[in-house]
Formats: structure tokens, C-alpha cells, sequence
């Protein structure tokens, strides 16, 4: 059994890694964090998770001594924390999967600019964390910066596209809607239920820090600079992303071109369901699950191609998607505890 | 008191109409219609109108005494079937105002074109009803066709940019979202609730009828041909519709005159409510009521300006903006019965 | 133009109030109040009140002045506030309704029992506010204590029976659910979008504040001790109330007794709506407005009747019956600004 | 591998037993039908299970090859239907587990006054499957006919108390709530999303057929003749139960022996969590689970105690409970394949 340690354990992230975890068949949680409610038990702050996982909620301040009990270390803080987490385990041989923003970007220049705030840990050794376009990378990192919700279904929509050229990778607008769960468990009014039922919004309209995520993978993808139209909506439901991709198609692309694309970065994924050209992916069809659904619509009238892909944000979004990475960094199968069904309706 | 009568009462765009009818001070219902449901009162298909709407429904076979009882006549059937009635009430004095497809287009073989069905009353006398622009129009028209609820939020939102030419028309991508009333009363398993209950989907894409609604009126606005992309989604809500719209900005646009292109084509009007530079309306902030509420973002990075605007698809998006016309026709004033407060939370 | 001030007017009722004033023909909004947000437009923190109601928020602090310059005063505070109001009120000609528990009960050693607070003014002359049993009284009250929203669906209910002795008193069971709006504006994580989406659930079980204050009427109407069981439970929806009330039907009582004994009381009632032996009221039938729909059902096999009654938690359970008590007593026609078609769907 | 077919896999009861069943480790699934689909694969017509489960719907005309190919068949036909399969297969060694109502009932007269259908088998060797209750019987069963939803929450909740006779049981009244995937997939206007959306409501109020069931239960628990009342309410969510229990306790029943006969009886269930005296469920707290969660709390003033019961109605109230049963009857551990962390949030 490899020792895992979750830090941050009571947001909804983290409270859906250890729903995971327990059920790992070669992972054992050592110990799960929290600063707010140490010396509580998770299932007194969970009580879905009554009699599945009672554990207690210690504090940071121990990390030392949690890093040396733990073979991998899961970060489910707020950006801004998790650098401080990894530098403190710099020197020891614990691996590290922050489901954060901390470790995702390769130009810290640009965390800087877009979170606002100086990064204490830039020349980590780090890799980002998409299993379906990094698994190699993530085989053997020290530091696993899980890719964000948005930019998951985003960039798992665009990859084949930019990867083949087939599109004007300054075309792409990303318009994209999440469940409010996205948001986490801190009260604010914009989330209290009487606000958000039956309604529905735009927020973050052209400065949402998924914007320079999404940018940075299609830029590795394609070869080329690459600015994006990003929009985030929230739905009033609690889980789910649907991304819905625009872009313009170069002049000599045939239909068949594209769905070869995606056959063949996708054909084999486990994680990925490919419901073709013409598919309609919908959110409950992955709720719960690891999977991301992606269909493509081309428009002859304006030779762009809508790309559509679905995905749970906190499974594939988060958790699910560390839970993957670990799979991979530790040897595992790498959809070991990821075979769930998706709960439907 | 102006008698109205109103052809196909018994959907959701129907019975709204009644709701706020029953409240009009210069107007007097005299025949509602339903083929499936004729000797029912409406009370029974609606019990929320028990006690303030207990009228029982006819039949169209009597549509030429319906006619001649009637000043004007909203009809709100399925696209295809307005234009019989339209024919058949040609020579009478009656006036009409279709909440559907049939009268909206100027050009017949675009309507046959997306609709898949014969026009047969290309010649019939009408006007586009989108009062904040066809408003003089509307004023003498024999036959309005009444704007559409996506088409509505959308080139609310487009047409100062595309007037002023402040945009590049073609580069124009909506992508909006509604709640399922409008879809409507007939059931189908897409709509069934636990289907849709915690889900999100897009649908129609790249071949919604509303897209060729939404260029009739940019390209009469810009005076330019006008190709775009429309994308609907489903929002697991009841109502409101939110559309988020994107266009590249001409070279020389300064947002200030962004801003001065809205504050011009809509500072007086009353049921526009401009929420500025950086504003972000919601669906609920104008539930119930027939605002249409808009915010604009400008990003300086893809130099794109992103367009929200919110409408209630059943008032503003259908019977709100129909007795709004009813209003400007008949020469009353243009908010009786429509100053409703939104209904909030 | 009577003039009235809102005392508290940034929560749910106090919003839901100003909406209602706002049209209504015979009064004027002088002045509205928030401590936490004084001198900021409610348009600001209700924005669906854009371009309706830009008033700006006052403090309490100038009580007097404000008294002053009303001829009616609504208090939308917590309870244990209204109090201190009402007594600083009290030698001003102004009157005063309550829409909080302070002013309802006759006994104030039962309201200080049940709300853990001591009262400040129980001398106070006032009348309970549930103008279907206390309307004569309401006319002259100086100060009116509104009737709760669970405590009006289920006396409304449970009235007739009770005053025609048709049911055993002490056998009475009211399980009730709400939406979430009635919990108010406040932050908690219990009504956080993602905690009470998709769940259910019952609260303060044989504990809730409105079981004495329903106890109390069924008393006065009934003539005899009445203790009984009141459940309330959150519906994830942001209105409506729905009482399920239980009552063993006395030996001789045949079911056209208990059809009658509702006919007698509501006949004439312009808010009730009766449904009759068999009908089933649901919330979305009288969302938005003041009616409460009432049905019963007989049980021959245990001999117990179940009447169900539904309305809308901020209007007929607040701010509705708040402006209904205000017609009376300003000598209006009662159902004013109150003619309100319900919202469905 | 036991081998095990699907008779009407495509209501939600059935697509929730594939769900289950694919990851079942002991059991292969061998044949699934469906008579309006016959020919598609399931995954068309649930396409959350594409990749997990292709399996082609047959039809029921080859039930006698099925039977053969099979050591356990569950029906989840509606009821009337199961029976025929039931007489069809009676020879055969095949064991059946039937989600409907056809084998439920001790007394056939009892179904056939309830259900308004005449019973054509029985003589059938049957047994009740609530396993809790029945476990020893439903070990070696032909035909285990599966608890219903309501029933299984109302059962369990009342259970200790009823067998211990700390209540009258005349004096039990259970009002409860379901999501709407209990209503099925069929459609109906009631259940058509803008129609319960922000809606609550009873139906079948006093006439439910779950009531004879649960009087089943109790009466055989309790040993003496029990008529109660049932009252099911429709919560605008997918999934869930919650029953709200009430019954009066004997004169001398103190409140810790009822916590004790909670404890005896269900502290080694591993189905049944038990938040005591005090505790409240909550749907959301077991959705997607097999856990019956259960509270209760008594009210000194009137006597009575009320019971608080969650489960979700397609898991413990259909699916799950029913390879809890297949579990037992084929020698498995209980909770093959219902280990299942619930879905929160």
C-alpha cells in the first residue's frame, strides 16, 4: 500500500479525492489536513462519509512530519499556499500532486501576472498535469500541477486540432459553462441558493486565470503563440462543465481530416469517449465519472468548427485527474478506483 | 376596450400572453383557441389562472367569426401554421400578431430554406416585431411577425455595434443559453425532468433556425451580408435567456464609442436597461418582466468586445415583447401591462 | 398618497415588499432602512429593482424622523428588533406592521419561551395579521404582528375544521417544506447552491418557532388547549410553501360537513382559492402571488382528513399579507398591488 | 461468474441494476430486454453507460432460453407484467428478484384491491425482499420480491420501534418525498421539467400503493393489525427519499429505549447508519449509495416520536437493494459491489 496524504482535505476537491482514495486498492491515507476544522473529523464536516472515512483533520504545521510519512502528498489549498507546501518538501522524496495553479504554468511570469502574487517556488521541478498529453512527463515528476477544471475539457477539446494545424489557433473562443460546486464550499452571496436557482451568468467575462492555462498547452500543442476568448458561465446545478470550442477552420481542412485527428491522439484513451462528428455530449453523461465526452459540428456557412466536450469538474476536473496522475506517477493501472459508472439521471 | 383574441392558448407562449392580457386595461379577451383541448376551459390546462382566466378554448374552424370578433389577433402555433390563419383573415379588418416563424422573414426562400416547408403567404404585408428597432413599422402593420426569444437577447445585443460599424459582421459567434420552457409544453424525453434536472447541453448546433432570424436583422442594420454562428444551449432552469456574443473590433474603436453606440440606439428606451462597460446581467435579475438587460466587456488582448445581454424568453423573448407590439400598434402606451417587477429570488 | 417606510429592507421579505409598493397606486415609499447597507441605492443589492427603485437606504437611527414622516411603517427586521421599534413608535401616530414574530403572539411568556428572548413591550395594542380570521380587528390596529409563512399555510388549512370542531384539536400534525428563500439572505453553508441542490431534507423537528404561533390561532378558534406536531423540511427551490396537515375526523363528521365548513369560511375570500375534496394545490400554482390554493382528502380507512394548502412563502407567507393587512387598515380596496397573475411555469 | 439477465433494463430501476451489476465481480450479465427497444444497444438509449455496457436488448417472446441461459433473472417490469414471467419460469432452476410489486404481497387479495389487477400466480414461493427483515428467507427464495422505494425508507424507519411496541401502531402517520426518477421514464406533463421545476406537491394522498406495504411490514413486526396513513410528495430533484415518520409512544416509553431498539436492531447492519437521537438525514448525504440513513427525535410535548429516514429510491430503493438481495441469495458478501461512496456535493 503506497501512503497518501491529502492537505487542504475539506473543500469540495479535496473532500472528492479522499471519496476516491477509499476506495483505492493500493493507496492508504495517511493523513488529511485542515487549518479551520484540525481535530475534527472529516465525516463530522462530510456526513456522507459517515462510517467510509472518520479520520481526523491534523494541521500543516506538521508537514514535515507528514511528508516523511507519506509517499505521495495531494494539495487541495487555495493558489498561493501549495508553493509553500512544495518548498517545505523540497529536500524529501515525497512526490507531490497540487490540484492548484501553483504548479501548472512553465512561465511563472505569467502565474505572476494573472494570480497576482510573486511565486516563491519557480524552478520546481514540475510538469503539468493532463495525463492525456503529459503521461510520459508525469511518469517520473517530483511536482504534478493538476490541470484545472475549465482548461481540462478545453484543452482535451482543442488538442487534436492544434496539434494537426487544422485550425487559426487565434480564432479559438472558448464559451463555457460549470456547476456551481466549481466555485468550492466558501459562503458568498453570488452562491447562496435562493441567488443562483433558476438563473444563470456570465462571470470573469475576458479575465478568467483559465484563459493563460488553456493558452499554454495549445502553444506547446501547436508550435505558435496563441491568444484565446474565454468565457466562464455558471449553471445552477452542482457538478459538470460543458466547453464549447470555436474555431475557424485553415482553408484546405476536410471534415475527415478532423475526425482523424481526434481518433488518433484519442483512439486509445481510457478517459476519453469520442461521440464523433454531429455529437452532443451532456454533463450528466460523465457526472460522477472520469470520463470527458467530446463531439465536433462543422459550419460550412462559416467554416468554423464547434467542438463540444463534457466533463465532471470535480472528477476529470480535479480529483479524478489527480487520482490518475498518481496511478501513473506510482505505476499503477491508471484507471485503478476511476471505473466508476457515471450516476444517471 | 380593444377585443384581441389569441390562436393556440394552451402553450407556454400562449398562457403567458394570457397572464399579462388579463391585466391589460384597454384590452378584453374575446376567444382563445386550442385544437386539442377546444371546449376546455383554460383554467383546467393552467390552474395557476383558476379564478382569473376561466375561459373556455374554440376551435380555429371558426377563425373567420373569430376574425370578424376581433381587432386584433395573436397567434401563437406552431411555425407553418400561422400563415393559414394570416390567409384566411387577409380581407378582414383584423390585425395580427404571430409569435412564430411564418411573418418574420423578409425574404420567403430563407424561411423555406430553414423551416423545410412551403411559404404560403410570401406576398402577405408585415413587419419584423423587435420594437427598439422596426418600431415605426409596427405602428400601421397588418401582420407582425413577432421576433423570436433567442433572436431577441441577440441583436438587442449586436445591433448598436453592427449599426455604428464598430464590428466586423462576419466574425460574430452567439452563443446563448435557455431555460426549457422554451422548448416547450410537449413532452419529449430531452425535457423529461430527471433528464435534464443537474445537466447542461448544447443542441442544434451549427443549424439553429434562429441563426438566420439573428443575420435579417444585422445585415438590415449594417447593410452588410452577415454570416454568423448560433449555438443554443439548454440550461436546467425554467426560464431566462442569457446570450453571450462575440465580435472582432474594427482597427480605429475606442471603447468609449462602444459605449456611446449603446447610450444612443437605446438610452430611451424603456425596457432596455444598460448595465455598461464590464456589467454582467443575469436571467433573474429580469425574470418575469420584459427588460432586456445588457453589459459589455472589451478585451484588448484578442481584441474582441463580448456582449451579454438577459431576457425572460417568455415575456421579452415572446408574449411581453407581442403586447408590447400590441401596444405601439393600437396606440397605447407602449408598458401597459408590461411594468411588471422581475420576480427575485 | 398614504406614505410608508421599510424598516429593514435588504432581506427577502423587505425586498420582496418594495416590489409590491412600488406599484401600488395609494402609496408612496418615503423612506427604507438597512444598517448594514446604509446609504447605498437597493437597486444596488437587488439589481432586479434597476430603473424600478433606486431609493437609498437609511439607518435606524433617525427612527423618529422617519416615524414622523410616515403614516405606516413595515418592519422586515429579525425578531427581537421590531420591538425596540415599536416602542419608539409608540406615541406617533404612525402605525405599524410587523412582518416578524415580535407583535404575534397574545401570550408574550410563550413568545419568550419559544424565541429565548425577553419582551420588551408587551402592552403593545396589536393584532394578530391574518386578515381571513382577524380583518375586523386589523382595521384599527395600531400595531399588526403579520401572520409567519408556515404558520399562514397551515392555519389557513386547518381553520375551518377547527372552528367547526369537525377534528380532534390535539391530534393535529402539520408537515410543511419550504423553499429556501424563506431562510432568508443570510450565509450559511446548509443553504450554500451546491449543499442543498439535489437534496432534502427535514430541520428543527418538534422545535420550530411556528408550531405556538399556530397553536395559538387554532385556540382562539377552536376554544380549547391545542398542542400539536409541525415539521418543517427545505425544498431545493427558492419559493413556495406546501402544509400537508393531518387532523382524526370526530365520529358523526360525513365529508360534506368538511366541504362545507371551507365553503363557509373562504367562500367569499379573494385570496383563497379552493380546490375542493380531492384537489391538490402545488406551490408553482400560486408562485409570485398572494393566493393560498387549499384541498382536502378524506381517509376513510384511518378516519383522518389531510388538507394540503400552498402558498407563495414571500408573498401570501410576507410581504403579500403585509400589503394585504396595509389595505385594510389604510381603508384601500384589500387585494391593491396585490392582483398579481402567478408566474408558471 | 453467476449469470444473470435484465427483463425491462430500460426504465431507471433497470439501467441503475446494469450500472451495479457491470461492476459486479461474481456476475456476468447474460441477457437484458426490453420490448419497445429490442434490437438497440442499451447505450443508445442511456448514453452514460457508452464503453461500459453495449449489451444489445433482446425481447421477452425468448423468455424460456433466457431462463436457461440464466441463475438469476430480475424483473423490473411494471407491475402485472412480472407475474408472467414468474408463472413462465416456474419450473425452471433460474431464482428471480422482482423490482415490482407482483411479489411483494403475502395476502394476493391485498395486491389485487390495491393494484386493480387480478394475480395470476398466487401460489408462488415468495418472500419480501427487504433484507434487513427477511435476510434468512431471502437466502434460499425462488422469487424475492423487492421492497419498494417509499416502502423501504417507511419500513426501516418504523421497524425497531414497531417490533419493540414502543408506539401505537394506529396512531403512524408517514409523509414523504421523493426525486422524480421514481415517477420513471415515461413521460407526463407532470413530470415535464418547466412543470416541476420550483414546484412542490402530493399526490395520491391517501391512496398510494406503498401504504398496504409498509402495514405489511409492521403488522407482521408488531404482531397485531395496522392501519396507517402515506402521503408521498414530489421534490423537483432526481434522486432521493426522505420519510418523515411519525407515531405516538406508549405511556411508558423512555427515550433511551428507543435509542436501544435502533441499536439492536440495526447496529451490525452495514446498510444502515444511525445518527441517533437528534441526527437529521439528508437525501444527499446517501445519494448513489445503498445507506439507509436514520434519525429520530421525540416530542415531549405531544408525545410523539419522529422518525427521519434518506435513501436514494434507485439504490436501497430499488437497484442496489435488489443485488443486496441477489448477493444473500447467491452466498456473495452483502456488499458486492455496493460500496459505493456517495455523490456529494
Amino acid at each position: 500500500m503506497t501512503k497518501v496524504s491529502v492537505i487542504g482535505a475539506t473543500g469540495y476537491a479535496g473532500a472528492e479525492l479522499l471519496s476516491i482514495l477509499i476506495r483505492h486498492p493500493q493507496a492508504k491515507i495517511a493523513h488529511i489536513t485542515s487549518e479551520s476544522h484540525t481535530g475534527k473529523k472529516i465525516s463530522e464536516l462530510y456526513p456522507h462519509l459517515r462510517g467510509l472515512c472518520d479520520l481526523t483533520l491534523e494541521s500543516l504545521a506538521d508537514i514535515d512530519a507528514i511528508g516523511k510519512d507519506s509517499e505521495f502528498i495531494f494539495i487541495a489549498l487555495p493558489h498561493g499556499h501549495a508553493m509553500d507546501v512544495g518548498l517545505k518538501l523540497e529536500k524529501l522524496p515525497v512526490r507531490i500532486i497540487d490540484l492548484g495553479a501553483d504548479y501548472r504554468f512553465t512561465d511563472t511570469k505569467i502565474y505572476e501576472s494573472w494570480y497576482g502574487v510573486e511565486h516563491k517556488h519557480p524552478n520546481a521541478s514540475r510538469v503539468y498535469g493532463l495525463a492525456e498529453i503529459y503521461r510520459e512527463d508525469i511518469r517520473t515528476a517530483k511536482i504534478i500541477g493538476n490541470a484545472g477544471c475549465f482548461t481540462t475539457a478545453s484543452i482535451l477539446a482543442l488538442a487534436p486540432l492544434v496539434k494537426h494545424h487544422l485550425v487559426d489557433a487565434n480564432s479559438i473562443i472558448v464559451d463555457a459553462a460549470s456547476g456551481v460546486s466549481g466555485a468550492g464550499r466558501g459562503l458568498k452571496l453570488g452562491n447562496h441558493f435562493p441567488e443562483l436557482y433558476d438563473n444563470f451568468k456570465a462571470y470573469n467575462v475576458a479575465k478568467h486565470r483559465h484563459t493563460p492555462e488553456i493558452e499554454q498547452a495549445l502553444e506547446d500543442l501547436g508550435g505558435e503563440r496563441t491568444v484565446i476568448n474565454f468565457t466562464p458561465h455558471l449553471v445552477p446545478m452542482s457538478r459538470g462543465i460543458l466547453a464549447t470550442c470555436y474555431a475557424t477552420l485553415k482553408d484546405t481542412v476536410a471534415d475527415e481530416m478532423i475526425d482523424a485527428s481526434f481518433q488518433k491522439m484519442y483512439g486509445d484513451e481510457k478517459f476519453i469517449r469520442l461521440l464523433g462528428r454531429g455529437g452532443y455530449p451532456e454533463t450528466k453523461f460523465v457526472r460522477g465519472s472520469n470520463f470527458c465526452d467530446i463531439g465536433w459540428h462543422v459550419d460550412d456557412r462559416t467554416r468554423r468548427v464547434i467542438i463540444l466536450s463534457a466533463i465532471d469538474n470535480l472528477v476529470k476536473g480535479a480529483a479524478g485527474q489527480a487520482v490518475q496522475n498518481f496511478n501513473i506517477a506510482a505505476g499503477f493501472d491508471e484507471s485503478t478506483a476511476l471505473d466508476v459508472v457515471p450516476m444517471y439521471p
